[in-house]
């Protein structure tokens, strides 16, 4: 059944980089700098990824008009974000069988941007800006792999959220879970097990390469 | 002025692969198996071609709503097609300092499946279905430079084609003319030298990438 899987689409932020880690350590050396105290950075990074959801959600419900997510870009993320350890290695084995696409929120100069700096090997930069739809919107999937000119079936969603799984598989999608255990934060509850008996459940990008036969 | 430039936007048929040569060789490869006589590849090539312009004019003037190139696609052109000798090399040297973007009148499917046969390292697929329209409509370069959140005078046009230059070019584009003197065929006559003073003119994309200082 995998063997007809053409394509691996992967979310990116949580899955392949760590904005937690990130936002934090960038908010702290910037505090070094300004001289800056009393601010908890990880409570920042999540005070700031909190509205993203809720800005989304407006763009779903129709409330607000398409709109990318500039203030993400305006924030300079892709200079910021840092990529889980394994990512790199772990896409470039996996390209050497698979279309590499991104299926993010994130909008197409923040995916390029990003992927020049931490070189990330992408074939195509597809989701949410392309489709004109945010995940979890059933568009946002199926344009997705119509640009590739893919049945949804020939694709696998890679993704360390069961939420976007579940979205993606209820469309046909293959899934390849990859828990990152601290991408909530230390104590992590949530998405560190599989909600159901995913394709493919591997602890990193080096594992997903090797149960894949790459 | 040359400065400000973040992105290279590449035509793709007859800029980065020789259609015109590849159908040719692949036209008489398959005669050679089936026992066909009696058919000039190349003239086939020609008439191919012919018929790629008045379709795409069709979706151009509004007589025909948004069609993807898919009888391209049908042919499976990607599998064909080959890139001139000097595109790998030069466009890997250019990945370092530019972002490298697909700005071709041909479907993402087309682009990916070609880029991973051939090896083009490009940073994002733009252009035609993208955009939802054709070149020479100003849409096709503007919607792609606004996809890079980029100015078009951030972007540089890479093409063979003056007609192309002359398009992007209006609307505050940069350019590269990389002439190929037989995309056309032997005693080609057009586009063999610059219709105006192209911000470079070099005769293949390692002469480019010495102009442009990778």
């Amino acid at each position: 059944m995998l063997d007809q899987v053409k394509a691996l689409t992967f979310d990116v932020f949580g899955t392949v980089v760590d904005w937690r880690g990130s936002i934090t350590r960038e908010g702290e050396a910037l505090a070094r700098t300004k001289n800056i105290h009393g601010v908890d950075w990880a409570k920042f990074a999540e005070a700031w990824r909190a509205l993203y959801q809720p800005m989304m959600q407006e763009v779903r419900s129709g409330r607000r008009p398409w709109t990318k997510l500039d203030d993400l870009h305006r924030m300079n993320l892709d200079r910021v974000l840092r990529e889980w350890p394994d990512v790199v290695a772990g896409l470039t084995r996996l390209k050497r069988k698979y279309i590499l696409a991104t299926l993010s929120n994130g909008n197409v100069a923040l995916m390029v941007n990003m992927a020049k700096r931490a070189g990330l090997p992408w074939d195509v930069i597809l989701g949410a800006e392309i489709a004109r739809a945010y995940k979890p919107q059933p568009e946002a999937y199926l344009r997705s792999a119509e640009f590739l000119g893919l049945r949804p079936d020939e694709c696998m969603m890679v993704a360390a959220h069961n939420s976007d799984h579940e979205a993606a598989n209820a469309l046909g999608f293959h899934n390849a879970f990859v828990p990152r255990p601290t991408e909530y934060g230390p104590g992590q509850a949530k998405d560190v097990t599989p909600s159901r008996a995913w394709d493919v459940v591997a602890k990193d990008f080096g594992e997903l390469a090797d149960r894949l036969g790459c």
